[in-house]
């Protein structure tokens, strides 16, 4: 889960915990110990990674420096790569997505990178090295869900590392689907930290996204496009 | 959680409690009880409630019959009112349902009347005095979800009796985007027992429903067409 | 093409002729020969052939009547049924709209059956003696499109009477879409007089019938889930 | 129009006709003037200006070479850049596309960009001279329409070039919708090409094309969640 949009730390500290997430973003652009203490000591106590984020960069360059930022004030070479394009749409930006993952992995970070859902580009950023890949479903914001579950869906059965759907969440079938198309987690934010509720929403996503992977695991059914007259009236023998 | 379509009584038994469900339904016209008693053991020892149905029923006429019957059999006055068209579309047969419901009703019958999603007729439904009323989310067996949430959401903005979506569903995101939508209930029946595993996408229904359930609760974010800059793009002073 | 929502006759009679309609309803409730002259004029002048409707009945009692006052006035047995349930939603009433049909058909008007998008229903209607069946895309007025394209090609596909979609349309692609389904025709109102230009959208209505009927009569591509390899790829020798 | 997937010359100068193409692009890789002769004759007799494409080009290398040759052969500057990533998705490269982008602007080439439906990506190609740019609907061939429309859109509403939609489009509502989306063209070639008759597609699209445009100008109704009840319930004097 993420920490964005949150309009207070109390109520983002529940909703994280309601979550059960393994693991927090946080934008170093903003980052200050000094204000963001008692939540830093909560995702301490509680076991939650933190995973730095550059939101807020629109260059490779920017993102470069952000990153070794907060590699220094946080200890940790895991980073989330976000280099958007631009602030109407926060949509990143391909060109130096792809430059900023090539230095970083050459800098020896474990690059998460955020993507479009286009499946060359998550391919190619896995292939420069990225621990995981994050595409979006929407643009930040929006809640509108998951757009093209097509290109979800190719990109999942082309990658090696992980695929974390991310951005565009708006409600708990979101998440579930996103599980269902075969994503290996979800990374929350607005969805979360602006419903009406927080900490009922970060508990409904978690049972969203335990849903998901079970039914993924399970082997759903397939679409017909005309019903399956039930065994009732093929006069087999059983209980229904 | 329905009984129908499942290849073996072991297999539905553990996809049953693996669900959670509290009540099932079993269809009259294949009611055995030399067959089926273990699993209906099964049913009584964890408190699933039974719900006879009607499948199988073309008219009124038959429905008030078999609905009598299982009245006898199972002793109770609870029944799922199933009054289907044709064996290819099992789609419900609007005319014969209101006739059925009207009669079963003055028989003392608590009707949870499986209908399809036109708002008019679950509101006639109800105001013929059913218990509940069922539209579909798609014909029966076809796992294509909720076609129409529209209307689904319209049945549900206008009704005072439990809404419980039935049929179509075909994976654990259509259940808890049934329960987004404001339905009370979801019950399932081919997308469970068809699954590969059926014991597993139980329990993969359990947590959608809950999933589903809790966001509703939580409030939602609502929908935008454009990104929401986040936070940090507007200079607030705050975690992130 | 309907007459509804227009705000102005002028307007009105560019459209019509704009969109190349057959066809006009018209309501009786509303319907004054001193306002209408016209219009009316205009229909006659064009060989558009005018359809009353009973808009705004909501029993199959006052359905009969306006239609027996529609065929003194209009010198037509032609009519298009309409029964709706209430002034909320303006959806079609099933129960009424069987009972109007049946007495309808028996005192010889040539019913077109303003309905739902149940394929049950139209069947039924069909087997009682309607001429034409006119499912919705969409509740009257909303402009949602076809909410439901599976139950449109259900209806058409067990239909041997036209099929007009009716209601629900917003813009041009719905309408060849409804034509791509199988429908005969497409009825309009709303989505052509309360267009910002309702002449033009009346024209691009036009094409866009023509262009579902072809699309459907040249049978399409099917759909594929992943990219098929232009032969260029293959090694054909060819042009491309 | 494009000229891909064409089982026969014959077809396909018919299909040509019939859709009122004023372009259609070529493969370079396959053109051979001595198969081709008549085909390129039927274009010149009558105007359809001839775009030659880079199909089959996985580098930018490889295309500007592509792009020289056909500068050569057909003696015109215009050129359809394909860019793709392997032969399974068929979908651009959007790091070389943007490189093959630059080298042909500064060789003087008038770029139509074949793209994704990356709103980031298309503006960075007309901020690099692409005369148009042309994001697909969906991966090439396989008639799914268009997967992503709020992409498409936010691609119009930023262009100052003109936006050609390209691919995947596999009826002739496909094709209006794309229209109606803000498009200023459509191009085509599989779904007129493999379709059972393609003549009689190629005259659909057509229609399809004229009728998104129209309706994109005559300004649409918005969608409303609620039935519009027709004024006719609003006690106005009017003739419906």
């Amino acid at each position: 889960m993420g920490t964005g949009g949150a309009p207070s730390l109390d109520g983002l500290g529940a909703a994280l915990l309601a979550s059960g997430t393994e693991l927090t973003t946080v934008a170093m652009r903003r980052y200050s110990p000094a204000e963001s203490g008692s939540l830093f000591q909560l995702l301490v106590d509680h076991g939650i990674r933190i995973l730095p984020n550059t939101a807020g960069c629109f260059t490779a360059r920017d993102a470069v420096m952000t990153a070794e930022l907060a590699r220094e004030a946080l200890e940790t070479d895991w980073l989330k790569l976000e280099v958007i394009a631009d602030e109407q749409t926060l949509l990143p930006d391909a060109v130096e997505l792809v430059d900023a993952t090539e230095q970083l992995v050459n800098r020896g970070f474990k690059v998460f990178a955020y993507t479009n859902d286009d499946p060359v580009l998550a391919l190619r950023l896995e292939n420069l090295g990225a621990t995981a890949v994050m595409p979006l479903g929407a643009p930040i914001g929006t809640g509108l869900g998951i757009l093209n579950p097509h290109n979800i869906e190719l990109i999942v059965s082309r990658a090696s590392v992980p695929v974390v759907l991310d951005a565009g969440i708006g409600t708990a079938s979101d998440a579930a689907l996103a599980m269902e198309l075969g994503c290996d987690a979800v990374l929350l934010a607005t969805a979360v930290t602006r419903a009406q509720n927080p900490a009922l929403m970060g508990e409904a996503f978690k049972h969203a996204v335990i849903a998901g992977r079970l039914a993924k695991a399970a082997g759903r059914i397939p679409r017909r496009e005309h019903a399956l007259a039930s065994s009732a009236m093929e006069g087999r023998a059983e209980f229904l």
